[in-house]
């Protein structure tokens, strides 16, 4: 597997299982002169955590982060910044009965054809406990993108058929609903959805949006790496996602030209900026100074209590209800893995922009040397 | 700009401006062995290039494709493949109306924000017509899925609100519609529309899906390089999608677990299938043997010949009508550059799909030592 | 600092300070199947770790490698091994005399000048102890090229002007003597000279061998991924190191073109070898099916007890005396480090290197699907 | 094969064959507002062509290289400069009698081997022609070396045994004689001896040293990138590289800490400067302000008019006289290659040390946005 790195001049790497000694994730070529502390990282792990409410799943796991290294004095380094999260409330007697079987709409069976066999204790490392590893990475980079005046922040947009009201928008609810939705009303009625699907022994999906705030001008890279692009990538490796759109997303495929093109107007002190922003704030792939607006779809939890058909190792028809501890819905929990994950994005992305002009990098080493 | 490579193993590389003297694609990591002449790639070129129908601008690019490199004796020979399309019918001058005005829903704004000025003639790098150079490597990835018996197509699924009726899905009129639908009645509505836009000086947008049929499971890296997620980032970085969907996409957010799962079931000669395909044919990142569906949604073309309000440089309001000559809906061209992004992802997955496994290494290396 | 990973389909990425809590690595694209156990990756870290002998510096570190991820059930799983080294002796306060002043043949300027400040406890992460991740990693590799038949081995050729007689070579003794020499006349005479060393507060150099056998031919990839430039990379990237040789190395720069080409001779069984290897087993950057032949010189310990002249944070001068516990010649417990960069590109070539023909890619697919 | 660009942030993708359409290569990532015309490239093309003196192969090329992309104005726009040279003067008959015959001294076997057949026509992809792409990129990155004041400079240090004198060190001398020796004493005599060479229808091997002064301190990636290991890197991968060498280089290995380390010294204006060098401007893998020293062995030209022993395709033992018009010794030509694989290591260096510190990323994006 190749593919456990993210990021070009900022490069994140996870590793660890569910139900393996450790999850933990090393982050280079973060810059030097962060102030961090654990707690800061922490803080951003105790919103994905599991059991902090009725709407997710009871295991009860610490997600204590420890810094193992690029940090000296409070302040990062340089060097790569790695850190630990132990797993210590496994139950991997839960999975026993699905070892030999594949869980439908889990990767199981993609596992077993790509290496012969698969660590099946929880998920191994296909479960959603993965992403811890990517919030710690993502809370240190949301600390550059403070410094840089960034604002990203992510909150749940709709549970099933329930949707927040824009006009209700109200920020401090994203980290205090169950649901983290920024709408009260709105987190009233999906918690009750989402209790009506766990007694129903089912789950549901929802959405995510993530906004940033605050982005320069002319941040991505033309052609493949456009913005848009690296956002999607990072969002959509997310297990559960089935959909990213940009700004208006979906509906600009019904749009006329006239309808979805933004205005550039005159702002003040002689910037330059839209006077809508349908196109979530990247244009040709670069960031256009209005803020980038991201929406992730996710499905609901593939694991459900109801009895389902299935084919185990040999290809056998067996029936299958997924024991374990799961949340009936992802998406509360998703909510700062999106974030953390644009974050991840936004910050490599950012480095990477510091090139683009001579002048500039003259300039730099001319103070500099 | 450092983000005009894509691909890991099979790693394409394009350069060239809509009106500079070339645009080409350098193709590192292909396998050697895969035959190919210049009209197996020429075929591709023709399905995108400008002037063919009465939908696409009358710039008339011949689109000729030159292999300079990798290719012997009618075979690739492992070593990269170049290929360059000259640039043979620019009108510059269309374009200097443009030069200091930023056109709404374009990158000007953002690149000159990157570089401090920009190439201007034609949109420069972030053309469509940098789309040319995709699809020579695309082309040439086609030929190694069809080696390995994957079909890889895509289609126009809808242009604003005339959708294909699948039950008329008829593969042929892919290539023989105007509008790239595989459906003819949908294809004429298509074409009243799309004229009916142009009439108004305006644009419209539209949908593309592409389907790849054969892939082996378990293809595509967990973590960071899920098989969807290089496959988004790869669609994504066409310029003027907004939104990627794989499978049921965006509709997952609303649906429950029990509706959601595809079951499992015992395929013929011990091959394990799946019931449905919700999923799109990708499972925790990995393929499922399903059939892989991904759906892009285009924005309208931003170039339109109506009055917009915009800015100059110095941030000044100015109105701007965009002259030159566009395509009033980018889609019927699009379609072959997402099938050929979508080839050259999934080319890039097999080969990094090889070395998953300890035995297989041991046995290829025993075999060829 | 964006440099803390290398290899392309296996990679690997190293974090920790000297001081800090802990060292560790993560192997992203190992193959899954391997038989590992924490003992396997320990004999290896043992042959690196400080105090095993009069050589060596008397900090005295268990070195205790711990398995985080990637193994299950004794096998490596195909997701990322990631292994972790706790440090337990650190005596930091050995370095607070140094932290404001930059010790001549360390990087201690250099890691201000970059990054503002730096971790000064030890050398931070410019320590030779960074090394021990590379050794963890290496080990494991070490055990995939031997599932591959591949023996890849590194001993001390000479320190200072004491040198190995070739006809005296004797494969048990790199492990058994303190030098790592392969001929124990050698490995007194040496360790009387580093005792002598020691004696004068002074240091002395050396050159490591490193040999591996076995490998197929054609590995390494044409122009910039040659075998030997990805080898040097890895082998220059250790510290101390100061000159990279392939095959009869710098001795090439004398020879006549009749006295350097190895002739090709047919081999048993339809091989084909050649008469001699002046080549070092690598030709135009592809192995040659010879064995691979690499010599890394290295510098001798900068940490010297002498009195040595230079200059302080503000640029003044001062004299220095470099304290803390250091090793008269880096050598004996490099010879670990080169065998495990080497082993590490070679695995990496080798995992890319199965992608090179359509026909292997078609055969192994049509295999697996 | 992937292994066709070099570079992290400058990417450099080279492609072409000794005997095919053209040779080329791709800049990606280079800064937009470096004046460039095709003359400043072609000053560099000019230095490594074959047939300007006795001592190189007659075969006469123009190696006109053509820009065709990512220049606007005179100026680059930070898109890709991608640059064509064509092949006019092919002979591929010559080498019908080799097609089915490993020469000596190349990679015939390995290729081969790797890709099941390959392009015979005068060594194809690892021909020295490949070697004229990397130079229209190094002579791109000499451009941007020079607006940030930093020398970068390569010559022929020796031919055989005939070495300069460096107090006769004479730059102007560099371009002007055969050799490429800055002592035109030794040059005299070494194309002597070079004469020599041919009229035994032999070769001989010889050295290359690159310098650059003006580094900023700092500059480097610790740990596996380190400026030395990409720089060795870089110099490896030219095909007859057989050693590289840092400073003072192999002679370290015998050398006592008190002589080989550098003390630092107060500068004039507050800086800080080593005393001695023979660290050649590298500690710890960073720039430490001194000159940067590099020396490169070549081995002799392989291919030789003398008869020697091979076998064929077929294992059978062959002999062999290679025909064809081959220089009697790489080194003069290669002087310019290894100075423009430094100037794109070094480029692409001191891009990536930008984003070092937080600070600076703070106050460049204060200034900007």
């Amino acid at each position: 597997m190749s593919g456990s790195t993210f990021g070009k001049l900022l490069r994140v790497t996870t590793f660890g299982e569910s139900h393996g000694p450790a999850l933990g994730v090393v982050v280079d070529g973060f810059p030097a002169g962060v102030a961090v502390t654990e707690s800061d990282i922490q803080e951003y792990m105790n919103r994905r955590k599991p059991g902090k409410n009725p709407l997710s799943t009871p295991r009860s796991e610490g997600d204590t982060v420890e810094i193992l290294s690029g940090v000296f004095e409070g302040r990062t380094t340089g060097t790569p910044v790695a850190m630990l999260i132990r797993n210590t409330n496994q139950h991997s007697s839960d999975y026993e009965a699905i070892k030999d079987t594949y869980r439908p709409g889990h990767a199981d069976f993609g596992f077993d054809q790509k290496y012969g066999f698969r660590d099946w204790r929880g998920g191994g490392r296909s479960s959603g406990r993965e992403t811890a590893a990517r919030v710690a990475a993502g809370a240190l980079c949301q600390l550059l993108l403070k410094r840089l005046g960034i604002d990203c922040y992510a909150y749940t947009e709709s549970i099933g058929s329930v949707k927040i009201d824009p006009s209700a928008f109200e920020r401090s609810a994203i980290t205090e609903t169950a649901t983290g939705m920024p709408d009260r009303d709105a987190d009233r009625k999906a918690a009750e959805l989402v209790a009506a699907m766990a007694g129903e022994k089912d789950s549901i999906g929802g959405t995510v949006v993530c906004i940033a705030e605050g982005m320069p001008a002319g941040i991505g890279e033309p052609v493949f790496d456009k913005l848009d692009a690296t956002l999607s990538h990072a969002v959509m490796s997310i297990g559960a996602v089935k959909a990213v759109e940009i700004g208006d997303g979906i509906t600009v495929s019904q749009k006329k030209g006239s309808e979805n093109n933004d205005p550039f107007i005159p702002g003040g002190n002689g910037r330059i900026e839209k006077k809508t922003n349908h196109a979530g704030g990247i244009l040709g792939g670069l960031s256009d100074s209005s803020p980038i607006l991201l929406r992730a779809h996710f499905k609901p939890t593939p694991s459900i209590a109801s009895v389902q058909d299935t084919v185990d190792r040999d290809g056998q028809a067996v029936r299958l209800s997924v024991g374990g501890r799961h949340d009936p819905v992802i998406v509360p929990r998703a909510v700062v893995v999106v974030e953390c994950m644009c974050a991840i994005a936004l910050a490599d992305a950012l480095l990477i922009g510091m090139s683009a002009r001579a002048d500039d990098i003259a300039a730099f080493y001319s103070g500099n040397s």
